[in-house]
């Protein structure tokens, strides 16, 4: 994989969502195929050995690269969805934000255990929703659990890799600030 | 494809999201690998020899299928996404609904006039936010424009193929009601 390539396709928007926020856009990596393709097969190369039989993408950027992992690797596909999306009977997990909570649901028969489940997101930075994603994935007592992001955020005072001390974490790409 | 393995594992969820309402629930088909397969290989045969060089995925289900069916083609993944969640410049487009309007958008810079473009979603109902996803597409003048749904839902006074008359849509499975 052409990490630079990559991160030269990734787009920084200064002061989005908020004034000091740097936010990183990886809209730009999806529409270019070439960088799909290299992230696609780098996760391919991570995963393949894994067992892997379901795919978690957390809402929803994550579904993009987990939805093309999950047939990639002949797993199905799960959601984790914003409160009140999901159809059916979900479990919910809850996480703190800057100012107050939110929440993150899986339909209540999306993972059984037998299931060997890689939860997918595009970027970790507080890891707060991946959190609350993987405490849900795991009151499913699947066989094992694993965690990827596109992207890794390091800058002062952000505590990702912290909170998810406990999950076998990857990252394809890291951005310092 | 096998429609009928497909058809039996999507789940219909009973008023929801209001009385009298069936909701075809799709994640009971993203969970199972096999029908994503039979799906994405049915996607590929339609539109391999179209030249596609982007694939619209809809807010957000139509992220699902539509990102495996962009790397599947070599193409890029574009999202057309609610309001105010891109990052970047946008344009929009206006739908009505039941009551009142909603709006999508895509990134200004997504899509340009040497695009050959299929736009996915994953139920054709009303057919309101394919149109207007439809308008914004073409509103960047790309070569050529085709619409793709997994679902399309036949019932009494819904007018979805109607509202799309005048583009070239197909869909994967119907449902009658």
């Amino acid at each position: 994989m052409n990490k630079q390539f990559i991160l030269d396709n990734l787009r920084n928007i200064p002061d989005y969502p908020k004034p000091g926020i740097q936010f990183q856009d990886v809209s730009t990596v999806f529409k270019n195929t070439e960088c799909l393709s290299m992230l696609s097969d780098e996760l391919y190369k991570l995963y393949k050995d894994k067992g892997i039989t379901k795919v978690v993408g957390i809402e929803s950027r994550g579904f993009v690269l987990g939805a093309i992992i999950a047939t990639r690797l002949g797993a199905g596909f799960v959601m984790c969805r914003k409160p009140g999306k999901l159809p059916g009977m979900t479990r919910k997990a809850s996480y703190q934000k800057e100012y107050g909570y939110d929440c993150v649901e899986i339909h209540d028969d999306a993972i059984d255990t037998n299931d060997v489940v890689l939860i997918h997101d595009d970027l970790l930075a507080t890891g707060g929703s991946m959190l609350a994603a993987c405490q849900l994935v795991r009151s499913f007592s699947p066989k094992e659990v694993f965690v990827n992001f596109i992207l890794e955020l390091q800058m002062e005072g952000l505590k990702g890799r912290e909170a998810l001390k406990n999950e076998n974490v990857t990252a394809l790409l890291e951005v310092k600030r």
